[in-house]
């Protein structure tokens, strides 16, 4: 079941409804469907030579009672097979598998199996911790997990129709329903690790109950009141184990000074500044902007706003990257935003397009889908390798590979790694790219936004007329969009174009006519609002010029420093280019740059080409210091895009390069 | 007992046979005195209000049977004490304090009553220790404080003739010497921290003992042969305790991967890249120096002159600050020299300098005097308050106070702390300062070498003449230094002057007659030979102009950047005088540059002044990335010796400033 569009509020198209065929996306949704899913099977059942053993599966059958054994893992190693199901289920929305789905269905019985009677579904606890539920949600992953499974239940019956999974997420949440709440005998208690707030509120979409979406804004404003649940159950913890037990807690240090970590430090109405670990962050930010859209919450969608400032004003990297502290894998203050020890993880760039996802509901602007565009391209991407088998969590914006021995960047790795132990970011990233349909379009009742340009097929109702709408570009390599509108009848509606935050000059022609784009311009977005019918072509032309990017003042690592950019894309120069020592290269300001595209490299990329300077070392062997500036001379230098850095084996990389 | 000068061997002037008194050095040496020795006595008595009890001498009073109690503080707590004796002997040797040098008699007379039968002295073991007595070299520390040990007893045998505490030193000594060597039934080990080399070296010059000498040699040599001494030890400890036992041990971590913290990774002689943790490794660095010379051992004179190179060329701050590593407080790879996240220890700095004029009397060449004037006036004494009171372990480069909260510069401190717990910079600064003199001269049979420029009185036999040295000189603000030479009968000799590296245009008169300094000049310092008489008079002229000093292209951290030095002095800009976000100023190349005494700042320093230019943050208040260059205005800037910097508050600083 579907909520009905009701009047403007803006209802994204789902994966369901999109069909994607792009030159640039389609290479990664294939790399998702034959690479990465059919690898984290084979992981899922320990067959990766070289890799610790994944066990997860065999959690699950030790937990139904089919075999013998401990537990083994990270607590929430059951949601690694929760997250595989969520990626195989949008990626057989796009191509049937029977096969796969075999696997799928055959999955989903043994986690009915291990399913207790009261509803209860985490194999660690159900392994020989009974007794251990819910006493520390702090760490414990218990809701974390929940929550990938209660995505993966709805993803799977949105694509296949099939119940089974839809079930054991109900009956689990049923259950988890009877734990937390403001009833007595009931648990104030909340997510340690967010995440099931934005997933009941799919299950409320899926299934119309309205207990789901009041469970999550239970979760949401429970979240930092005080007395601190998460102080309670340690003290409670402390009463019945000791003390000493809570020095062994692995997470203790995070919250000696507080609970920002997870955001429990405020109630989150009252947080405006993006604090602690991010990935924990953007999901909690969505699941309120979910709540707030459905209970049109002024006060909570104030919060959200004001939280989408501070991140994107104060604390986001110019790829779409959020987290600049390793420590706590963490938001830090505003405009620290270290180039070379950022932790910038990929799930957290992927959820940061989850929030913007739902921030765009709330409010049409295209600063959100301009925000969705910048992570796509740049800050997620870059965690895969472009053949889909080796991954970064961690995504700086400089390396320099010798200094990743120094323990205060041990966490950047300069190449990416296979996919072992913590199987967080790849899986993230499948269902992102699995899912990608859904960040294409929107609608209203008599409306249709263009959010992304992907190229792709849908067909919407709008002024109740079936509308296919069929765009086709080469983006982001070429700047040109066709984007076919064709309603069965002759019908009066909207299409909303976003024109690009970076688009200064951009030209939108309806059947060969130009269209008004200032006249026509609301927060963003081209609304060209005419009678369509069929075989009307809009061809959108954003100039993609090359951008000379500079940081606010306050970012004191970019001062004095430029990022090139091109369309949506950020460019990086590397060492496979441009020689050692990239630092010592600065981009004089009127240097002319010219982009070229280059079928032979990286998969097929634009380059940018152009005549900086670099100091030759001549005369300074022995000499640290010296009064003389080195020589200047000139040097050509090639950019690549930023989410290819890295396929090239082991060498310096930056975004941010000096001008003079 | 000293050695004899014999031919061309430098000899080092000592502190005893110089008398400071110069405007800059004055002050420290002053405050030293009437500052840092009182406050530590009081600090050793545990009467520091605020500050967790020393208890080191009551650990002495413990040791020798006269209280009850159990030892406290760190492993290493007896050398707080022999470090303040040897602080006290330089103190004494300037100004004569009959109170304090009581205090010191007495405190001997404690040492004397705790050392044990055998001669051994750390109260940590005595104290309920008995049995873990040499079991863990690695850590353990016990050669260190035999090492300062031995340094405070021939510190305060040669300010004060009184030869207790030499004798409780000897008595350890020659117990050491029993218990270390290559003979049967002895342990192969050396220390875990060095120091106790150089030490030994100053016994034996003290005593004329060779055997001294030759445990020192004996302790250079063994390191790092294998199989390696401390895994034996670990081993043997496993063996004893079990191998959970090892877990616990506290530098563990620092050991898994080789023993390079300690510089036992390979034998000394082959050692050519400075590694680990700074300080232990430039006390052993001056050791090898001294034993090297005292053998005229070619083979350890080239090792210490690789080393040398590497430190100097590679591994050094423009400050004289070494160690750019915070884990492990250790030297890092080739330039690898982050201004931020430097550890560059104050003891490291310190201990640059013992070595430097250890390196000067093997070969005197500028090159050593150069790199201990760097320290002195920079690295070093950065390390202490202007008024004394508080103290920098880590001396930065650049600093953003509200930065330092993230774990990753947790180390770095925005403002000087109290004296607190590890009493290690503080105490060596003060012994430092209190024997300044020790650095200015050196002499052979027939000629003085004048190191640095420090206004001070000497004596010296010379070419069979006692000859009267008096040097006047208001550096390092001034340029110009009156050397007043007289011997009480005329005689021909050799005063050689250092021309210090940064020196383009000195110029040197002899009674108003101009010296041909190129023709003079031989590895730096310019030889004036000729028949000097009493009332003679050397006028030095080093044009201080103001340096713009670049880093080589190496290092990554300083590309586009500019560093300014006047003289020996580093400057930096401060928060005080420039506002926030120091990054943002960038100063153009051709920006005239001007020096200024004002008596009124910082105790009365030379600032620098000129036209920088900084951008506006006006139209970035909403924007973190934008395409439009910030404007540029201009923007007078003051730039401070560095040494002085944090004197006014918390606020940022840099060394190093973008140059266009």
């Amino acid at each position: 079941m579907k909520h009905a569009v009701s009047g403007d509020r803006l209802q994204p198209l789902s994966y369901r409804e999109v069909r994607v065929h792009d030159p640039f996306w389609t290479k990664y949704v294939a790399l998702v469907r034959d690479e990465v899913i059919p690898y984290q099977w084979e992981a899922l059942n320990d067959r990766i030579e070289g890799a610790s053993p994944s066990h997860a599966l065999q959690n699950y059958r030790i937990a139904a009672g089919e075999e013998e054994g401990a537990f083994y893992g990270y607590i929430f190693q059951d949601s690694d097979v929760t997250k595989w199901l969520e990626a195989v289920a949008y990626s057989l929305a796009s191509v049937p598998n029977p096969k796969l789905e075999q696997l799928a269905d055959a999955t989903i019985e043994l986690l009915a199996r291990a399913q207790q009677p009261d509803g209860y579904l985490n194999t660690y606890f159900t392994i020989g911790h009974q007794d251990e539920r819910w006493i520390n949600e702090r760490d414990n992953h218990e809701l974390y997990c929940a929550g990938h499974m209660i995505e993966a239940a709805v993803a799977y019956y949105e694509t296949t129709g099939k119940g089974k999974l839809l079930d054991i997420a109900c009956k689990f949440a049923d259950y988890i329903d009877t734990v937390f709440g403001v009833e007595a005998g009931q648990k104030r208690g909340y997510p340690g690790h967010q995440g099931i707030e934005l997933a009941l509120v799919r299950l409320y979409e899926a299934t119309g109950q309205p207990r789901y979406l009041k469970l999550s804004e239970y979760f949401i404003n429970e979240r930092g009141q005080e007395p601190n649940y998460f102080r309670l159950e340690a003290d409670g913890r402390a009463a019945r184990f000791g003390q000493n037990y809570l020095l062994r807690e692995p997470y203790y240090s995070l919250y000696k000074d507080g609970f920002a970590y997870n955001q429990s430090h405020l109630p989150v109405r009252r947080q405006r500044h993006a604090a602690g670990h991010a990935v924990r962050a953007v999901y909690m930010y969505a699941g309120m902007a979910d709540v707030a859209a459905a209970f049109k919450d002024p006060e909570l969608i104030e919060a959200c706003r004001k939280l989408w400032d501070n991140v994107t004003q104060r604390q986001m990297y110019i790829t779409g990257g959020i987290g600049s502290n390793h420590d706590g894998e963490a938001f830090s203050f505003d405009y620290d935003l270290p180039n070379d020890t950022a932790y910038t993880e990929t799930c957290a760039s992927i959820g940061l397009i989850f929030w913007a996802h739902r921030m765009q509901r709330l409010d049409p602007d295209r600063k959100y889908a301009d925000v969705i565009e910048r992570a796509l391209y740049n800050g997620t991407i870059s965690g895969m390798a472009l053949d889909g088998k080796s991954f970064f969590y961690v995504n700086p914006l400089e390396v320099w590979p010798q200094a990743c021995q120094r323990p205060d960047k041990k966490h950047v790795k300069p190449v990416r790694q296979k996919w072992f132990n913590c199987a967080c970011c790849p899986p993230n990233l499948a269902r992102l790219i699995a899912s990608l349909g859904t960040y294409i379009y929107s609608q209203t009742d008599n409306s249709v936004y263009v959010h992304q340009f992907i190229g792709s097929d849908t067909k919407v109702n709008l002024a109740g007329q079936s509308v296919q709408l069929s765009q086709q570009t080469n983006y982001p390599w070429d700047a040109t969009i066709d984007l076919a509108v064709s309603p069965d009848q002759p019908a009066a509606f909207t299409v909303a174009i976003r024109v690009p935050g970076w688009c200064e000059n951009p030209s939108i022609v309806v059947n060969g006519q130009r269209v008004d784009i200032q006249a026509a311009m609301t927060k963003g977005y081209a609304r060209i609002n005419r009678v369509w019918e069929a075989g009307d072509v809009i061809r959108i032309e954003l100039t993609m010029t090359i951008k000379r990017m500079y940081a606010h003042p306050n970012v004191r690592v970019n001062a004095g420093k430029v990022a090139l950019q091109r369309g949506p894309i950020v460019y990086c120069l590397e060492e496979a280019d441009n020689g050692a020592v990239l630092p010592d290269i600065a981009l004089p300001e009127q240097a002319p740059l010219e982009a070229r595209f280059r079928p032979d490299i990286l998969g097929g990329i634009t380059v940018i080409t152009g005549e900086a300077r670099r100091s030759s070392a001549l005369g300074w062997e022995e000499t640290l210091y010296g009064e003389t500036k080195r020589a200047d001379v000139v040097f050509p230098i090639q950019a690549v895009p930023y989410f290819a850095w890295a396929n090239r084996g082991e060498g310096e990389m930056q975004v941010w390069i000096r001008e003079r």
